[in-house]
C-alpha cells in the first residue's frame, strides 16, 4: 500500500487522478490540495466522487510527506518547486508540461521561457509505458504526457517501430478533440452557447505538443493541426503519411498486431462491418484503452494513420497511473479496468 | 424608414436585434453601443453579420437622436437613465425586465430592490403583441418580455382567454431551457464540459419571471420550475393544469384555434403520425413562432399545455420587433419572415 | 463463482450486462446470445467490450443450463419461453416488463393483451432492492425494472416511506430521458439530425412504466409526462406533489437521510453552491447510484422531488446485477463500483 | 414569376428548396412530389413550413408542366427519366450527382455502372456560381454540386485561381461532417445513441465527390477524408497544400481578397481576436455563404485552407437557387438573404 497525495486537486486532471486513485487496490489517497476550494469536500468539485470518499481539499502549504507525489498544476508551476516537492516525496509524477521535454533549449522554444529548473529535465522519464515502459519501472521521476502529443504518437507507433516510416518526411496530424481538453476554467470560447456545435481549427500550426511528437517519435516534419468539436472527452489523430508503395498490406497488419499484443492499453480497430469499425474517441470515455486503426491506399502509399484516446485518461491521468503502476511493481492495468462504455 | 439605435448591441438580445433590423426593409440602424467592443466591428462579436454590415459598435456616451431606441442592457440598468434615454428618442423598446412590471411593489418583491424609476412603469407597455395588440399600436414605450415568462404565458393563453381554466387553482410549469437564456457572459456553469449533456433544474422556485405571469394572465398561483438542457436556442413549457371534466374536446380544439387564427406568430401543432406531432423548440431556431400543443387525460381533467418558442426571438428581439412592427404602423411580420430549419 | 448466460446481448440492456458480468469477480459469463449476430464477436457490436473478451454470440437455440439466466428481450417474448428458461437456470433475471406487474388484469390494461404465462407473475420479485431487499434475497426469480419507474420511485420513496406524502393525492412527475431509453433499434425519431438538440414531450400521458409506480409506492394518481432531450444515458424524474404545510425542514432532511444512509446505491445532492447543486443525470453515465434531491415550498407545501439515474444502470442492467448480488449473497455493490465521471 | 416544381420533395434537400423557394419573391411553387408522403401536407415531413404553405406531396406521376423542375432524388434515378422531366419544364436543375461529371467514363469509375443518359452529361453546367458564373447564365439544365466537393472547391479556389498551387502535387482535404449529409433516411449509424458525440473517419479514401474536385479544379492528386462529428448542418474542409516559400503574405491576402469581392456568397474569416477567428459551420446553418481562412507556415510553404459551409446550403440546395436565379436574370442574391444565427 503506498500512500499518494495531489497537488492541484480541484482540476479536471486532478479529479481524474482522484477517482483512478480512490478505486486502486494498492494507493491510499492522503491529501489532494486547493486553495480555491480549501476545506470543502472533494465531491463538491467532482460530483462523480460523492459517497466514495470524505476527503476535503488540503491548502498546498499543508502538505505532509508521501511515498507518491501527483503534481497536477497549471503548466509552468511544478518548476519552481520541484525541490520542494522533492523533499517530500521519494517519487513524483508531474503531470504539467514542466518536465516532458528533456532539452532546456527546446523546452524554452515551445514555452517561451527558459526553463526554472533545466537540470531536473534529464531526470524525468517521459510517462508514456507505449515508449518508455523500462525506463519508467526505474525511475522515481515521471513526466505525464501531453494529450494530442499521445494520440499523434501512438497513432504512429506501429510504422515507426517496424520502420517503415521516413522519419525526414511530413506527417500531418490532424487532431479533432473534446472541450474538456482545456481545462476546468471558463473562457469565452467555451461558453456554451459559443461551443456547442463548433468545428472550430484553434490551432492550424505551431502547437506545443508538436514538441514531443519530435522528441518521442524522432519524426523530424510533423505538423499538428487541431480542431475543437462537440465532445467533452476524446480526441482523435489522424496522421497523413506517405509511405513506401512496396509495402505490403501483411507487413502493415503485423506491425500493428505486434505493438498491440505488447501493450495492453493499445487496440486495433479495423473492422469491414458494423457500426464501430474504425476507432472513435466517444466509447474510451474513462477508459485507459488507446485505439489505433489505419487505412491504406496502396495505389500512391498515402496512409492515414488514426488513434482514439479520452484525453483525462490515456492523454492524462491514466497514463500517469499506469506509469506509477510500472515504477511501483503493480500491475500496469491495475485501478484501470474500466473499459468504457456503449453507447454513450 | 425610421432610424433606429441599440444599447447594449453585444449581447445575445443585441445581437438578434440587429440581425432583425439590419433585415428590415423599412428600419435604418443608426447605432448600436458596446464599451467592451467600442470601435470594433459588429460582425467580430457577432459573425452572422459578416459581410451585412460594416457597422461599428459606439460609445454608449456618443449616442444620438433616433426615432426608436432598443435598451438591450442587463438587468437594473435601464431604469437609472430612462430620462436620458426619452430625452434621444420618442419611442423606446427595453428588453430588459426594468419596465414589465407595473407595480412598483411587484417589482420590489422580485427583483429585491426599489425601483429607481417607478413612475414610468405605468407609461410602459407589456410588449406581447398576442397580450396588448392595441395598445402595443398606441404607445411609444413597450418593455420587453421574459422568455419563460412568455412561453408559459402562450401555453396557458388558449384555456384562459376561452374561460376553461379556474385562474385560482394552482398551474404547474414545467420548463425546459437552452444555455442562450443565460446570456453571453461566461460563467462556471456555462462551461461547455459542465454544460454539455445536461439536465440541470437550477430552479425550481420562485422564478423571477413567476411575477410575468401573474401579471399577465392573472392566474394566481403558477409555479415555474426551470432546467437547462442541452440546447443552446428553445424553450418550451409544459403547464399542467386541472380544468372541468365537463369540458370538451370540441371547446379545447375552438380555444386553441380562436387564439392560433387571431395571431399570425402562433401556431397550434397537433398530429397523430410523423416525428413531429408535438411543440418543440429545435426547428424554431430563428424564428419568431411560438408552437402551441395540449394533450389532455379527459378522465380527470388533467391538461398539459405546451409552447415551445425561440427564447431569443418570441422570448425576447423578436417579439420586440414584432411590437415595433404595431407601433409604427408597418405590417406585424415584417422582418420576421424566416420560418426556421428542417433538419437542424 | 457463478454460471451466467445472457439471452438477448445484442441490446443496450444485454450490453451493458456483458460488461458488468465481466467485471464481476465472482461471476463467469457462458453464453450471450443473438440471432442477429450470430457467430460475431460481442464486442463488435459492444465496441466497449474489445480485448475484455473473446465471446461470441451464441444461437439462442444452443443456449445450455448455467446457473443465473438474464433475459434481455423486447417486452412480450419472456413470457412464452418462461417455463424453458426455467428449465435450463435456477435462477432467471428477466429485464423485460414482462414480469413487473404481478397482477393479470393489470399488465393486461397497460400492455393490451393477456399475459401469457400468468400463473408466473406472483413467483418473480421486483428487482428494485430499496424496495425489496430482503424478499430479493429469499427468491430465484427476479424481476426488472422500467426505467423511468425506478426514477419516479426513487425520488418519492424517501417521502413515502416516512409517512410524508398522502398516496391519495395526485403526483405529477416530469421526466427528461436520453436516447438510449429506447433501445438499440432505428426509428425515424431517432435519425440523429432530428433527435439532436431536441425537447420532445413523446408521452404526455399514459406510459406504461405507470404501472411500475402504481403498484410500487402505491400512489393512485400518479401522472407521468415524459420528454427526449439530447442525452444519450440518463433520465431525470421531477415529482411534484403536495405535503402538509405543517411539515418541517428537518422532518424532510430526516426521511432523505435514512433512505439514503439504509442504501449504497442513493445519494442525496443538495448542496448550496458550486455547479452541481441538485441531482443530474450526466454525471452517472456507467453508475449504479441514483442520486435524490429536493425542493420545498414551505408556505404552500408544494414539492419538488428529483432522482436522477443512468437508465441503463439502475434503470436496468445495474440494477438486475444489485439483486443477483443480494440473491447470491454477494455484496449487494460488487461489480457495481464504477463511480461515474466528471467531466463528461 | 416562374413556376417552379419539386421531384423529390421530402428529403432534406427537397425540403430546402421548398423553405427557399417559398420565400423566393419570383417563384412560385406549383408541385412537389413524394410517393412515401402522397397527399400529406409538406409541412408534416417539414415541420418548420407549418404556417408557410398548404402545399401538399402530389405523386410523381401526376406532375405538371412548369418552367424550372428541380429533381432532388437519390443518386442514380434521374438520369433515367431526363427525357421525360424535359419534356415537362424548359429548364432543369438536378440536385443529385446524376449530372454533375461531364465524363461518362470517369462517371463509371466514382459511381460503378455505366451512365443511363452520357448523351445529356454535356448538356449540364455544373452549378457552382463561382466557377461556371457566366455558363450558368446562358444554360437551362443545371447540376447540382457534391456538399463535401463543394467545401473543398471553394477552399481551394483562391489558390487555384491564382496560380499560387501547383495543380499536379497531391492536396490532401480533411472534412468534418454533420449527420444531416446522410440524408433523411435512417441507418444503424445514424441512431443517436450511435451517432451523438462521435467522431468517426467514415471515408478515409475514394469519397464519390473527390472526382467534381478533380474535375473542377483540375486538381491531379486529391485525398478526401472525411469524419463524422456531432453537428447537424455543417461542413469545414480543410485543405493541406505546400506553396512555393516565396510566395509572400502580401499574395495570399490579395489572391483571398479578389475571389471574395467577386462573389457575394463568399467570406474572409481571418481575425486576430475573438472566439471567431477562423470559418466555422455552425454559424451558417441556413445561410448561403461559403466562409474561407487561410493559415500559413512560412518556413515550409505549408497552406491550411479552409472552407465552412452548410452542406444542405451552399453544398446543395442554396447553390441551386443561386444558379437558378443566374439562369433567370434575378438577383443572384434572391431569397438567399438569412445570415445564419449567432449564437446558435
Amino acid at each position: 500500500m503506498i500512500r499518494a497525495s495531489i497537488v492541484g486537486g480541484s482540476g479536471y486532471t486532478g479529479g481524474e487522478l482522484l477517482r483512478l486513485l480512490l478505486g486502486h487496490p494498492e494507493v491510499e489517497i492522503m491529501q489532494a490540495t486547493s486553495q480555491k476550494h480549501l476545506g470543502e469536500y472533494v465531491y463538491q468539485t467532482h460530483p462523480n466522487l460523492r459517497k466514495q470518499t470524505s476527503l476535503k481539499f488540503s491548502a498546498p502549504d499543508d502538505l505532509e510527506p508521501c511515498d507518491v507525489l501527483f503534481l497536477a498544476m497549471p503548466h509552468g508551476k511544478a518548476q519552481h518547486h520541484i525541490n520542494q516537492y522533492a523533499a517530500l516525496a521519494e517519487a513524483i509524477m508531474d503531470l504539467s508540461a514542466d518536465f516532458r521535454l528533456q532539452d532546456p533549449e527546446t523546452y524554452k522554444k515551445w514555452y517561451g521561457a527558459a526553463h526554472a529548473a533545466p537540470h531536473w529535465l534529464d531526470k524525468f522519464v517521459y510517462g508514456l509505458p507505449e515508449l518508455h515502459r523500462d525506463e519508467i519501472k526505474h525511475t522515481k521521476y515521471i513526466s505525464g504526457v501531453g494529450c494530442n502529443a499521445t494520440a499523434c504518437n501512438l497513432a504512429m507507433l506501429p510504422l515507426v517501430k517496424a520502420g517503415l516510416v521516413n522519419l525526414g518526411q511530413p506527417v500531418i496530424f490532424e487532431i479533432k478533440v473534446g472541450s474538456s481538453e482545456g481545462g476546468a476554467s471558463v473562457n469565452p470560447g467555451s461558453h456554451h452557447p459559443e461551443r456547442s456545435g463548433v468545428v472550430r481549427t484553434f490551432s492550424s500550426f505551431g502547437h506545443r505538443h508538436t514538441a514531443e511528437v519530435i522528441q518521442e517519435l524522432n519524426l523530424q516534419k510533423p505538423a499538428l493541426t487541431i480542431s475543437s468539436i462537440d465532445l467533452v472527452r476524446g480526441a482523435l489523430a489522424t496522421a497523413h503519411v506517405i509511405i513506401d508503395t512496396h509495402i505490403t498490406k501483411k507487413e502493415l497488419w503485423k506491425a500493428y498486431r505486434a505493438v498491440v499484443n505488447e501493450n495492453p492499453c493499445l487496440r486495433l480497430v479495423k473492422e469491414r462491418r458494423g457500426v464501430y469499425r474504425v476507432p472513435e474517441p466517444k466509447i474510451l470515455a474513462g477508459s485507459n484503452y488507446a485505439d489505433l486503426g489505419f487505412e491504406w491506399d496502396a495505389a500512391n502509399g498515402h496512409l492515414v494513420a488514426m488513434c482514439a484516446i479520452d484525453n483525462l485518461m490515456k492523454g492524462a491521468s491514466g497514463s500517469a497511473v499506469q506509469s506509477m503502476n510500472l515504477m511501483c511493481g503493480f500491475d500496469e492495468m491495475m485501478g484501470l479496468s474500466f473499459p468504457g462504455l456503449h453507447p454513450i
